[in-house]
C-alpha cells in the first residue's frame, strides 16, 4: 500500500475550493505507485487524481505538470493537469507538492499483441511531434550521468561476471555522443503499465514523472525492451516491427538514429538494470516488496549486447 | 445543411500533418450551426471537431478559442482546442480560418427536469469561477451596444405594439449601469441545445462563438430564460430555483445581484429578441430556414415585464 500520506474528506473537500471542480463525492487511495501518494478523487464536476508527490523536486514537478498539460493541450491522451482558479497546476496539500489531474479510462495490457504495439508506437511518435515544442528544460534524471554515478553504489552487490559486465557496458556506452540524436521531452518510462486501452485502443498514457529531455531514440529503446520482449529476454519480431513500423511512419528515423539503434537498445536496458539494482539492493524503508527482479533487465542487456549485429527492425 | 466549405478527405489529411493526432480515418459535414463549417472527425488518435470560421474575425476567434483552453485546462467539459505543432490554436484551412476541437459526447435535453437545471447552475458558477483568471478581453458582443445598433434596423418591421415594447425597454434598460457587477468571460449563449447530458450529469458545454466579457448575472439570466420557462414565456419555479440554487451555493450572489435580477432579465430577453428580429427579418442568402421564431421572446420579454415584482428565485 503506497498512500503515505492520508487525507481526509474533510481536508480535501477544503482544498478543492481552489478548483471549478465542484464539491467532493467520494475519495479512495490507490495502491499502485511507489514514488508517491494517489486518490481517485470524484467530484460533481468529473473524475480526477491527486497525487501527493513524497520525494520529487518542485522544480522538476513544474517540468512534468507542464508538460502532461503541454501534451494534452495538443491531443494526447494523459492525465491533464487541473489549473487551480489562480490557474496553477502545482499545489500543495498537507505540506506537499500536490496536483489534481484528470483520470483517464481504460486499463494495462501486459500481454500486448502487435496491434497494441502499433498502437503504442505510433503514439510514442505523436508525443515526440507534440512535445518539440515543449520550452520545459530538465535532463532525463536517468541518462548518463545517473549511470555513472549509480554504477558505483551497486557494484559491492554484483558477482564478477555481473560486475564486469556493468563495467564494460558502462565503457562501451562512454564511446557513443548520443547527444547528437534527435532529442525533446521523452516519457522514459513507457512500460506496458503506463499505457491504458481499451481493446486495441489507447485512452491513456501515463506516469510521467521520469520525463526528461533525452534522445527521442532512447524513449523508442525502452519501449521495445519491455513491450516487444519474449520471457527470456529475446525481442519479438513481429510486436517489434509493428511498434517501429508504426512509430516511423509517423516520426521516419534518420540514419543516425538507425545507426544508433543496437547502441540505445543496449542503453535502455543498463538503465533499467541500474535502477533495479539500485532499488533491490538499497531499497528505502518499507519499500522491499515493490523491488522488481534485476535479472529481468540484466538478462535484456546481454542479449542486446549478443544481438547487436542483428537489428532487422529499424 | 450548414456545410458552406467542403474539405476532401485529402486536403483535411494533409492538414491534420500539423497536429499530433494521428492520422485521417473518417470525417462527416455536421448539419446543425448557422455561423460556422463543422465536421465530426476521426483520427487514429481520437474524435474531433473540426470548425470552419465563415464570418466571425480572427481577433475574437483568438478570445474563444483561447477561452475554451483556459476553461478546459480549469476542469470545465468544453471543447478543447488542439494545439498544432507549433503550439498555436487558430489556424487556417481553405483560406478560411478553422480549429481542431475535442467532440464531446452526451446529448442536448430539451425537456429539463429541475435536476438538469441543477446541474446546469452549478456548472454555469463553475464557469464563471475558472474564467475569472482568463486574461483574454472582448466585450459580449451582443451587449447594450448592439442592441442601440441594432433596434433601428428592425424597428421598420414592427407594428406600433411592439415598436413601442421595444423602445420602452432601451430606455429601461440604459437607465442601469449593469458594469458595476461582477463580471467576466460569459457564455452568453448557454441555451438547452448547447449543454450535452448523459443522465442528469452534463458531459459537455459547447459553442462559444458568442462569449465576451460581461456581468455574470447575465449569463444566469439567459439560461433561466431558455432552461426554466413554460410554452407561455412563464418561469416555472421548480426549475429556476434549481437552477438558481445550484449557482449559488458556488457562487453566492451579491446583494447587488439580487437587485439586479429583474432587470437582467428582462436585459436577456430583450438580446434574444432583437437577435431573432434581426434573423428574421435581416435573413442572409440561403438563411432564412434557421430563423427562429422573433415572437417566442418578445412573449419572454412581455412576462419579465409583468413579473418585475416578482422574483423569489434569487
Amino acid at each position: 500500500m503506497s498512500v503515505y500520506t492520508k487525507v481526509t474528506a474533510e481536508e480535501l473537500g477544503e482544498w478543492l475550493r481552489n478548483f471549478a471542480v465542484g464539491t467532493l463525492v467520494e475519495h479512495k487511495g490507490i495502491a499502485a505507485g511507489i514514488e508517491n501518494t494517489n486518490y481517485f478523487v470524484t467530484t460533481t464536476g468529473g473524475r480526477y487524481v491527486l497525487t501527493i508527490f513524497e520525494r520529487l523536486p518542485r522544480d522538476a514537478l513544474a517540468f512534468y505538470l507542464g508538460l502532461m498539460s503541454h501534451l494534452a493541450r495538443h491531443g494526447i491522451p494523459c492525465p491533464s493537469p487541473i489549473a487551480d482558479v489562480q490557474g496553477a497546476l502545482l499545489e500543495t496539500l498537507k505540506n506537499k507538492p500536490a496536483a489534481l489531474v484528470t483520470r483517464l479510462s481504460g486499463a494495462a495490457v501486459m500481454a500486448p499483441e502487435p496491434a497494441h504495439c502499433a498502437e503504442v508506437g505510433t503514439l510514442l511518435a505523436r508525443m515526440h511531434l507534440a512535445g518539440a515544442s515543449y520550452p520545459g528544460q530538465l535532463d532525463n534524471p536517468r541518462g548518463p550521468h545517473w549511470w555513472r554515478t549509480t554504477a558505483p553504489q551497486v557494484r559491492p552487490f554484483l558477482d564478477e561476471e555481473r560486475s564486469r559486465l556493468l563495467d564494460e557496458e558502462l565503457r562501451f556506452q562512454s564511446l557513443y555522443r548520443l547527444r547528437d540524436l534527435a532529442r525533446g521531452p521523452i516519457h522514459a518510462d513507457l512500460f506496458r503499465d503506463n499505457v491504458l486501452f481499451e481493446g486495441t485502443t489507447i485512452r491513456g498514457v501515463i506516469d510521467f514523472y521520469f520525463a526528461g529531455v533525452d534522445a527521442w531514440l532512447f524513449d523508442v529503446a525502452v519501449c521495445v525492451n519491455d513491450w516487444c520482449i519474449l520471457a527470456d529476454g529475446a525481442i519479438d519480431d513481429a510486436r517489434a516491427a509493428a511498434l517501429l513500423a508504426a512509430y516511423h511512419s509517423a516520426r521516419p528515423f534518420t540514419a543516425l538514429e538507425r545507426g544508433a539503434w543496437p547502441v540505445m537498445l543496449r542503453a535502455a536496458a543498463l538503465r533499467f538494470w541500474l535502477s533495479r539494482l539500485y532499488d533491490f539492493h538499497l531499497p528505502r524503508p518499507g519499500e522491499l516488496v515493490h523491488a522488481h527482479d534485476p535479472e529481468h533487465f540484466r538478462r535484456i542487456l546481454a542479449r542486446r549486447i549478443a544481438e547487436s549485429d542483428r537489428c532487422p527492425w529499424i
